[in-house]
């Protein structure tokens, strides 16, 4: 992957703050840990509430913390004042997601001034060996001068 | 969209035991409404702590309820005794995810022995109006001959 | 699907000039049929050197015919001076594209300012009888103030 | 990515031979280059007569090459006497198709009994340098005991 070169060096404070604004990843229990410049990666740990009909995390919640890792990584590089929308993504489903955790990791592989190309990976991990669980892509949209609002709290 | 024959005449209820054995539903608030073969409904009424950093429902959760009820339109056209696995999804998301709540239609395109193919649809209801949120299309697979568990509870 | 407005009186002879400038739809044999607003359909004789290895046309071929289609439809909706260009496509591969001819539809399902999302639909026609041989969706960018070059020849 | 390990050590022979009886190859031009377990390249000059409106090579033609050289990588591992067909594959197009040729090389990122997972990337090479082209991925099927005619001519 090429490195990329940040255009706000507030970027992650930026997606920090973000992130914190997302209820949806405190109703999921999803924590944003690693943030680099195009490359953003979120845990979550199992939650039996988070399963569907076989026990395993449900396809969905995989693609939830998979598009917002996506999403910061892409928001990473944007310049400051801009928002960043998820335009379309799509996962592959490549094991049942078991295990006691989920890294999903979001990684630019095109980031142009309007849209932004990203790869998504979740892997589950499981009496900490770590295996492919989802694979996918992703594309957004920069939004220039319309920011986010402060921080909640 | 062509009609199908359902290959199982107790379709609905495998449907309904199995959407009642989806954690993940009951977390996200959602509810299977209509069951028809080839064709299956899931609403989803909005809740502020399903949202991302502007007030939308997240992406991850439109994609949430258009996986399942796309994966139980392709189990209802299923031969008893299989299970359905969903093989990937992609959804556009067409407009934010605004409004009092969210109707997710699965519809089969193609139902083949081992994979299916569905066209996944989110409405926004707002004031009594719906209009277009999410887009998108899914590959399943059925897994014969492994049956879900009986119904919970 | 919903009824769409040109904003381009001149949408047809647009779409058609721009395809008779794409010189690989003569090289396989391609022919632009129906052009409505947000709806374009091409059409393809079968030609044994579109084949792949076991005598079907190939799925890249299904795939450029749905992709051209859908790049019309949405064109056809652009404003004057605007020119298109495909974001990303997917193809989902129905059945063996087994035939005399094929016929390519691609149908807009939301037109925005910037980007467009089409329906692609690919049908085979053998023995008088259609039926879905390829299903899938796109995301295509206008371009604003880029015209096309003038029509050819 | 992952080793992996062919099931059929005449694995090359195999996807060389099944190329070879690829038509729509001939007409565009392209040649098969690497064949490794689990990834394939292919390989495609520039040449006007495969352009879309604005001299770029058709987003189609890139999928074509994309779709066989992931088709043949997952081909490549599959065990002798089986066949294999493409599902659904999505491109994302990075940048247009400009150069003195392309370079689509196919991953398979997951090889399971019945379906394969790849990943699609097709680069431009221009005056010497390498740029990314296209990015996408791909899902396939194996057919067992189905297994190809013998090479052609």
């Amino acid at each position: 992957m090429p490195a990329f070169e940040p255009r706000d060096p507030e970027f992650e404070r930026k997606v920090r703050d973000s992130f914190a604004r997302q209820p949806v990843m405190h109703l999921i229990g999803a924590t944003l840990t690693r943030v680099e410049p195009g490359r953003v990666e979120i845990e979550l740990p199992f939650r039996a509430d988070l399963t569907q009909q076989h026990g395993y995390v449900h396809a969905g919640v995989v693609g939830t913390i998979a598009d917002s890792a996506g999403g910061y990584a892409a928001y990473s590089l944007m310049p400051a004042g801009a928002s960043v929308l998820s335009v379309e993504y799509r996962v592959h489903l490549l094991a049942p997601a078991a295990g006691e955790r989920f890294v999903a990791a979001g990684q630019v592989v095109r980031a142009g001034r309007t849209l932004t190309v990203c790869e998504l990976r979740v892997e589950a991990v499981k009496g900490g060996v770590r295996s492919a669980c989802a694979y996918g892509t992703q594309t957004l949209i920069c939004l220039p001068a319309s920011p986010e609002g402060p921080a909640p709290g």
